[in-house]
């Protein structure tokens, strides 16, 4: 028998941990696994925010990328926007506190939301390099420049060699070193990455400085700023037990109803009426902090025994179907396009996202392959599929997608396509929601909600049918073509055998 | 143009969340997605901490897991040990405060280590029920009853109605009421769960209390304590910048290299005058706790520059190749077992790891099926994986596993197996190592790392090779038998004709 330890002694060494040293731990979590994937990460966080900044400040960005290898596996990374810059006093939480961000508890579309992605790049520096990164910002009130750096133990920044510089215009720069990184042209890195955001946010305009000094510029295809997405109330459908008892925790209104009602989309008296017939054991007229759970419990299950006019759909922002289509124009010069924007829809009762779709066909659509089938034939390229939610590309993780799952399920046949494999064709498909449902915390796959996927699969189908048309209409040429040859070619032989 | 906000606007709203509201918000990272799998995530937390527990103080554990149905897909669950229980003063932080516990900092190998099991499921209760969870715990110098409760915005515990009780010997038992489980008896659920944990923990007694009363208990097989793993120094081969230099700034050392000799496995005087002449330009002479970070970068590079003698292997505890042929038999019954414990091996270059591999054949090896094929034969049992990372089984992502990888590239046809579909065949594979890469935090894979994948093909084709000679044998059986039979009818049909 092996020595015996009592309970005291184990917890002697009792220990409590914080966020950032757990991410340190478990960095592929936030996307930092393998040096291609690190790299896009990176890039990834750092124009999400951008984007995200200068859509809420109503500014159409110029966003410039800049990538120099310092090392073996090393890079310094800058990426600047004219965004509307970020306050002094708030640059060290923005890059050096994991999860604290401006965008909790809102309603609202947009690309980041847990106050991860700024922050997490700053760990990654630091565990890479042991360098803080550098910020350059103006705020149109202030102009300065600093380092952050990340204290692991405590998930608290610190900021120095904070002073006052000269800055062109209002906006942000990050710079940063990082090790453990490759530079990589596949379709996992950062071109490839760029060159998705620029389809999907056509009102972007995108540089990028590649290390080996090849310079991009994806010029905007539109001069318009997206529809801004509102902050809306959430619906009763799409709320839990322990969701509603915290609102109405935080709530001041005196009465349960008026509380519901002033939270809630599409709630109204007649529909507190409604409730109060289908679950007459809650009393509506008690304050919302003395709310119970089994109160609240049975709030939500009243709430789906009874029929809602849909969500507010003013939450959700699209690109928009002419966008998407003067965007793929722009950056696959095809042959052929087609593009569905669907109406809103909900999943779990009550989330609301809208789909786009768009089929690309020829010019630069697909993956170039140019290889040579077992028949001798020469592919070009092969159907490759663009999945993007909230207008973010999704490069990883695609077979834990819905996006996949949906277009796999698709008789390619039927519109046209003998063979998605080998022929020149992109499907683009955006989702868009407050709520999206990711697999993981990387956020590279959207979950196989049946609602979800099936919505994707109708959008699909939807362009599907109009490339057919297309398809079959240059199937029809051909064999008129081959007709016209048929016959000049008589025509040829009956003139010569006539001379 | 939309309308424009300046910056000090968009950071009026600026927060920090705490980690409990992060995971609240994704608890899918924590194994709670989808109803059963919560279930058994549940379970494994409560179990797991249990084993750890009782191999810490050298105890055989005894666990009683009892399930009962409250409600719709509500469950109340009481998981009770005979471990050293947890001292009332730090009862609270076990259960309810995320990223705390007493594993970290460690270079021992354990089951759980990050400090999110226990107080995870607390998580769960609360958002699924309200509920606090109620525990009752004897260390032998008290026994108390108390409930806990996780306030999610804090990160810390509130302990109520803590009172002195009597209770029958030492050890803790945690209840709890979850919403959203289901209870199925599926491969994904409990009693597949405890049974494989019964497979690998062969000195354990669990019992499981089912909700529809049916009573199992797994009896011990052995009755001695595994070895019990130490803590060892780290492998100079193991290390990262990072953490050398982290590790260099705790040191009260005077001299770098006196550091080094204390803090790594297999460093000595000689290794460090080898470390000289390969990276002259590092001072071994400096005090560590100004050790720079490019410094500290060299000295990593440099390790990987002379040969080391692998790392100190007493830190894995394996469960013993006799112990898992107890166990199986005792468990699958089969008409045939082989099992290999292999000798350790080092991934990444300096983390030791061992793979400990079984093959039961027959009786109630396989998975169940029953099941009529296209030619009219009965297969009875299709074959089956059983993983397990440092003896906890793995039941979810298995397709993300280096044990599924290693076992789907064996040709089973050179094992006499011909189809490991339609076969009475379960493979036990369980890799035991300081760090385990599981390739997610709900820690139900195992990263696919070559070296690992490598070892565990070798360790299953080991015990294929013996399993071929017995099925070879009983096809030889087999053919004697047929011969025999011909030869009878002969004799038959000859004494029938003679008559």
């Amino acid at each position: 028998m092996a020595e015996k330890i009592n309970a005291e002694e184990i917890f002697k060494e009792f220990k409590e941990h914080s966020i950032s040293e757990f991410f340190r731990k478990n960095s592929q979590m936030l996307g930092y696994s393998g040096k291609v994937r690190s790299l896009t990460t990176i890039i990834h966080e750092y124009v999400t925010n951008s984007l995200d900044a200068c859509e809420e400040a109503g500014i159409l960005p110029e966003i410039t990328v800049a990538i120099n290898e310092i090392g073996e596996n090393k890079y310094s990374i800058s990426v600047r926007d004219n965004g509307p810059g970020i306050p002094s006093k708030h640059v060290g939480k923005v890059f050096a506190t994991v999860l604290a961000g401006t965008k909790f508890h809102r309603y609202i579309q947009q690309r980041g939301q847990q106050g991860i992605g700024a922050s997490g790049c700053t760990l990654f520096s630091k565990i890479t390099t042991g360098k803080p990164i550098t910020i350059r910002a103006s705020t149109g009130k202030e102009s300065y420049e600093c380092n952050v750096d990340l204290d692991i133990k405590s998930n608290k920044p610190l900021v120095t060699n904070l002073k006052t510089i000269e800055l062109n215009g209002i906006g942000t720069e990050v710079f940063g070193e990082f090790g453990e990184l490759k530079y990589e042209s596949s379709e996992h890195g950062v071109y490839e990455y760029l060159k998705r955001t620029a389809l999907s946010n056509p009102h972007t305009t995108i540089k990028l400085l590649e290390p080996d000094g090849k310079e991009t510029v994806f010029i905007r295809a539109v001069n318009e700023m997206p529809k801004k997405p509102k902050a809306v109330k959430p619906h009763p459908l799409g709320i839990d037990t322990n969701d509603l008892l915290e609102f109405a925790h935080r709530s001041s209104e005196k009465k349960l109803s008026m509380f519901l009602i002033e939270t809630f989309s599409r709630m109204t008296q007649g529909k507190i009426a409604e409730l109060k017939a289908v679950e007459p054991g809650i009393d509506f007229d008690v304050e919302p902090t003395k709310l119970q759970w089994n109160e609240s419990e049975k709030l939500v299950k009243a709430f789906k025994q009874i029929k809602w006019m849909i969500p507010e759909l003013d939450a959700l922002s699209t690109i928009g179907d002419k966008q998407i289509e003067i965007a793929m124009k722009n950056i696959l010069n095809p042959k052929f396009i087609s593009v569905v924007e669907r109406k809103p829809k909900v999943f779990r009762g009550g989330i609301p996202f809208v789909v786009e779709a768009g089929i690309a066909y020829g010019g630069d659509s697909g993956k170039a392959v140019n290889q040579i089938d077992k028949n001798g034939n020469v592919i070009e390229a092969e159907g490759n599929v663009l999945r993007f939610a909230n207008k973010v590309p999704l490069l990883f993780d695609g077979s834990n997608c819905a996006i996949t799952e949906a277009i796999n399920g698709i008789q390619w046949k039927r519109y046209g396509i003998g063979n998605f494999d080998e022929e020149p064709v992109s499907i683009f498909v955006n989702v868009s929601s407050v709520y999206i449902p990711y697999s993981g915390v990387g956020k590279q796959a959207i979950a196989k909600e049946d609602d979800i996927i099936e919505e994707i699969r109708l959008a699909v189908m939807d362009c599907g049918r109009i490339l057919q048309r297309y398809i079959s209409g240059i199937k029809n040429m051909q064999l008129q073509e081959t007709r016209y040859k048929t016959i000049m070619r008589y025509i040829s032989q009956l003139s010569n055998d006539l001379a």
